[in-house]
This record gives structure tokens, C-alpha cells and sequence, in this order.
């Protein structure tokens, strides 16, 4: 088997959106491996689709092609970019969907959009000749998204699919602050299928002992970090398989047992509760 | 890799269905690319899965196998079809989940079965050595449908499956009328997973200048086509990537807002409103 | 194309979690065929997820790896098991979601702990140098499950990932009773997309003469049983694809007609309702 070649949309399981972009893609390149991140982005929302996307990517083979379309500006001025990293190849509206991806290079990303560093090269997409004919005005994941993926997966050079891209649109990553006082203010950045919650705080964002870290969210307290979903009982707060503080339930959902959302804030005090 | 065989089934995603179907062609024919097209299709709604079938079917390279299992008949009278066409091959019930595809080479299609054109070659699958034994009298899709699909991947003959079949069951595919005074009426074939309302008015069926059609939808009227999903506010039309006119709502579901289904009608003045 | 590796889990379809396993698959074996059987799992629970896996392994090719993560207790001192029987692998924690597989090799199964029969091998996975490193503490699906399936795929010996375990770990497997009338107390395992009550009484538990049965659930009596989904009118029992006993709605949906859930009984009386 050939290159893999991921597919993260919004376009839901009850469509045959996805298929016709893999359907495209085959027609193409027969040999690629197709591999589905994710189909059930709400629609329009750029912020999921980033964090979901940033949550699987390194986990695949050098140059897999991550294919990303959540896209609700299609058909208009809004440019589709290729993002040739020195592992993976990126192919998605110029939306902010990468800002994830392009944090791992860049250390300052403020305003809304952040210049290309050295070790990256973006190409706007701009030449037809590899794109289905005709190109609909509302469906660029089967029309151009999906037959450049096909082509990069065969090997074409990166810097032939259009010209280069100079500086690309990004969203706010959500960052921890830190209050005068020391704590750590974070935000839920997601919720998982077992209604953990997901923040914006890194493990390299909390002390090396994690036995004194207060958090405080939804009115409740947590002392101190576990290890595993499975320690204690009740709410529990651990550093997740992705490097995130994650709050948890045992047997449970996080989510609904605090009613809390994506956004909401969260406080930790570094050294427990009783001693600031 | 060697041939694409798509899977289009009212199997749902919680059960193991899917993936029975899936080890029966492998076992036979280890190196098919399996793409699924869509697994929630209402339970039994034949007309649904022949519409989204359609909307796929011809993105995927030539001789692509296309299994639709859609099958509230299982074990009954009704036949197992094979239809062979120059580009793709569909193995379906005899049901009327092939109308859209048999729209594509039949002009005349009353009533509710269509005589097979001679392009095309219709089998009856009525040679059980080439099925799972035993067979099951409820789950023709693992024990008939997939191994025939695999053994066509093999690159079997269509006539080594069974006999001719000289008709086939269709249902009425919707198609627009015109009143005495000269305007359109459609109605609501599908709504997407972006509540985007997909009507049986195809672009065909409009004027070149598309900016004098107003539709009425709902109690509203919509002045002109657009061409993409962000042009305007509020409601628009436009033309989707299958040809078909859409109802949208910017940012939002146009499904949701105006509180419409499937089968509720639509009416447009192709000269607009104030014209007629 | 190599060796089929199914996928089961409670992971849901709106994290990467899925795909994260996929990838790391990949990035060790290229040519696997990767199979989804179902991830919409109830979150953590394992007897669903034990009955969904049985429906469906034994349709795959030989030497098919199935790898199943419904895994409450992770990253406590429950094992990671390999189970390999003459046919398939599995790789799952060793929490009981083999139990229906280790029931066809089993014919004493009482207690919470089966011991390994001969003819097949039980590893507990405790080679590191064969995992990701580093191991989370709260993703060994995507850290030890995933690498072990592709490193097995590739051929190497089960014996090597680890020391032999000589009992597993076993869910009660719901067997039908008998009353001392001769009636024989189901209970419902599964309900399946349609609506289907998948009992736990086998095609062996009944008579060869299957038209004297009477079945009585929710307040509803049956007689005799069927052959099709589409046969009589109203409530009906058949064999279903998987050897059960099914209780179906001709066209709509038995449980939500009946109101009856996963544990709920039902009762036969084998000769009739009137004869005894």
C-alpha cells in the first residue's frame, strides 16, 4: 500500500459527501490507505476541527496527507492551502483549521494570522490542471482538495500545485493565563465521547509535583492529580493521553455531572488550596 | 490494490453488520478497497438510499462495485439483482433502490418497474454456489450480496451469477412539474447533514439567466440564484455540487428554519415575481 | 494486501481516538487492512461489547487480529491479553469482553475466571520494547494494543509479547433456563438498529418442530416462529443471522413497540401455549 491519506470533515454520516472525495481520490491513486479522523465536526466549526486534528496527526507515518474540510467559506475569496511540514503534508481552507499544526513551529501567533516560518512552505492552491473539471462552487473537498491529495500522494511535488503562501490565517489557540496571585486560569478546550473535559492547560504548564495542584471548576474542588481514570473516586483531574489536563468522572461524565461546556473557565492553584 | 467495492446499507453504526459483510468479501478477495458510502440510511427507506447512492456512484473509478443493502424484503420473493453498466456494477435488491442510476439510461420510467435497456445487462443472482453456505433467511447482504461482490472483484463474469433479468422494480423518482401559467414545482428530495434542503429541480430544468427565478418555499420568497453558500444573508437557492437546486441558509439550517421535509413542495416563477 | 486488523471500541465518532490507533498501526504495518466493527459502544461497557464482537469475528479471514479496547480499568493492574485461538487473534484488556469467544471453547464457564483452555494461548502483554514509548497511562488502545496488532501482523510469534496467562478474566455469558414445567426464560442480549430483540435462546435450545413454540414477552404472546422479517404481520420470532432467537415488528421496531430492554425476559413454552 501506497501513501495514507486522512480525512477530517463536518459532513456528518448520513451524507455521501466523504465517499464521493474518497471515490475521487481512488480514481487517482488506487493504493492510497484512507483513514476517517473524523465526520462529525458540528458544521462551520473551524475551532473543533483544529483540536480534533491536532489531537491525531503525529501519530501517523511520516508524509501521510491529512486532508481537512470544514470549509464554510467554499467558493469564495478564502484560499485552499497545502502545508508541506517536514512530516506531514496538510491540505485545507486558509480558515485556521491548521493553527494547532502551525503552533507547533511558531512560538508568537497573535492577531489572526501568523506568517509561514522557514521550516514550512504553504502553497495556495491556483492551478486547475489538477483539480476535477468542472469545479463546482460549493464542493472543493471532491473537486480540488481531493484530487491534489491523490496527486501529492503519487508523488508530485509539492510547489507544483500552486504558489506560495507567504503568511497563513489562524485562529486563537487558547493559552492558559496566570493570575497575579500565581494561579493558573485554563479553559475547556473539549469533551470526549466519555464526557471528559479536555483544557487548555498543559502538562508542562503545572510543577513537576502535581500532589499540591488545587483545581477549582464548577464550583468543585480536586486535590491533587491521578494517574488513571480509575483512582479515587468521583471527579478526578490527570494529565490526558494527549498531554492535557483532563477533568473525569469515574464511570461517569464530567461534562454532564458539572454541566459544563466547551469555553468554560477553570482555576488551579499550583500549591494546594490551603497554603496561598 | 485491486477493484473499489462501496457499501450503502440501513445497518446503523452501533451493530456488527457492516463488518460481517466486510469479512465475507475479504476472505474472498483480500485486496478490495472497502468504502463505505453511508450506513444510516432510515431503517428500510428504499427511496433514501437510491437517492444517496446517487449522489455517489459516479465519483469512483470505472468498475467500481457499488452494494447497496437497503433490504426490508430479505428472504422473500424478491430478486438479487446485478446490474451491470459501462461504467460501474450495482448489486442491490430488486426494490427500487437502483431508480436514480436506471434514470440515467431510461427516458420513459412509469409505473413501478422498468424493462432493462440494452446497454445495460440485468442478472438475476440465483446460483448459490457462489454464496455463503448456509444461507441465512435474513441477512442476504453478508450471505449473498458479499461474496457475489467479492467474486466479481475477482473478475468473474456478471452472466456466471445467475440468469437475465429483463425488468427491473423502480420507484417513481420525483421529478418537477410545470403549471398552466408556466412556473416550477418541486419538492424536497433530501436534507443534508447542514440542513441544506435538496430539491428535485435540476439546473436543467431552469432558465440560463438565473437571476429572474424567485422561489417560494415555506411562506418565503428567494430572489435570484446564488453560487455559493456565503453570498447574501438569510435564505438563498443555489445550484449544489449534484446539480440539483438547494435551499440554504447562511450559516445556519435551512431545514430547521423554514420547519420543512422530505416531499414538501416548492414552487418557482422562472421570470420572478413581479413579472408574471 | 496483508492480514485484516478489526477495530471495537466504546470511542464514539467524534474524537480521534480511532484514528489515532490507526495511525500508529500504520506506521508499523502498511499493508494491513483496517476494519471497523463498531464504536459507538455504550462507554465502558464490556458485555456490549463482548455480544457485538461475537457477532461478528468469525466472518473474517483466518489469522484476522481483532483488537478490542472497551477498557474501563486502564492503566490499573488489569492485563493485556492476546488470545490466540486456531483461527483469529485477539488482543483486548482482560476484563471479559472475550467471554463469547472463550464460550466456544469453554463448556464450564462459572465464576468470574475461566482457565485457558489447550487449544488455545493467553499472553499477558508485558514487553515494553514492543509498545509506544512512551506509554500513556490512559490510552493503551493507541500505546500497547495498536503496536502489538501491527508488530503481530507482521508475523511475529504471540509467545513473544509477553509470559503465558493460564486463566482470563470472564463475564456470566447469559444462557437460557428451564422452569419445571418445560419452559425455557430468555433474556433479551442485544437490540439491534432495527428495532430487533436478540434473545439469548439459540436455534439449539428449541425443537426441531419450531411452529408448536410460543413465545410470550411484554404481555405479548407468539405463536410459532417465522422465517423472514417479512412474513405474517405484527410481532414476530425468527432464527436471526447469528443463531438467536429475534423478536421482530414487521416493519417498525419490536422494542420500542414493547417497551423492552437489554436483561429484559422472555419465555417459552416449547409445545404450544394450549397443549400444556
Amino acid at each position: 500500500m501506497g501513501v495514507v491519506i486522512t480525512l477530517t470533515t463536518d459532513f456528518g454520516l448520513s451524507d455521501a459527501y466523504v465517499a464521493e472525495m474518497k471515490g475521487v481520490i481512488l480514481g487517482i491513486n488506487p493504493d492510497v490507505q484512507l483513514v476517517d479522523v473524523c465526520h462529525t465536526i458540528n458544521p462551520q466549526n473551524i475551532a473543533q476541527a483544529a483540536f480534533v486534528l491536532s489531537t491525531a496527526y503525529r501519530y501517523f507515518p511520516e508524509r501521510t496527507i491529512h486532508l481537512v474540510v470544514v470549509d464554510p467559506g467554499v467558493g469564495s475569496q478564502r484560499r485552499a492551502i497545502l502545508l508541506h511540514t517536514p512530516f506531514y503534508d496538510f491540505l485545507a481552507p486558509d480558515n485556521g483549521v491548521l493553527s494547532y499544526v502551525l503552533r507547533e513551529y511558531t512560538t508568537r501567533q497573535s492577531g489572526r494570522s501568523v506568517t509561514v516560518p522557514p521550516e514550512l512552505e504553504a502553497i495556495s492552491l491556483n492551478k486547475p490542471a489538477f483539480w476535477r473539471s468542472p469545479v463546482s462552487a460549493t464542493f472543493h473537498g471532491r473537486d480540488i482538495f481531493a484530487p491534489v491529495a491523490a496527486r501529492l500522494s503519487l508523488g508530485m511535488s509539492p510547489a507544483a500545485f500552486g504558489e506560495r503562501a507567504n503568511s497563513l490565517v489562524t485562529l486563537p489557540v487558547p493559552r492558559p493565563g496566570k493570575t497575579a496571585g500565581g494561579a493558573v486560569i485554563g479553559q475547556i478546550l473539549h469533551i470526549d465521547n466519555f464526557g471528559n473535559l479536555i483544557t487548555s492547560v498543559r502538562e508542562q504548564d503545572l510543577p513537576e509535583n502535581k500532589d499540591t495542584v488545587l483545581v477549582m471548576i464548577g464550583g468543585k474542588q480536586i486535590f491533587g492529580l491521578c494517574r488513571t481514570y480509575q483512582e479515587g473516586s468521583g471527579l478526578l483531574a490527570l494529565i490526558g493521553s494527549h498531554g492535557y489536563l483532563e477533568i473525569s468522572l469515574k464511570n461517569g461524565s464530567a461534562a454532564g455531572f458539572l454541566g459544563m461546556g466547551i469555553g468554560d473557565q477553570l482555576r488551579l492553584n499550583l500549591k494546594g488550596g490551603g497554603k496561598q
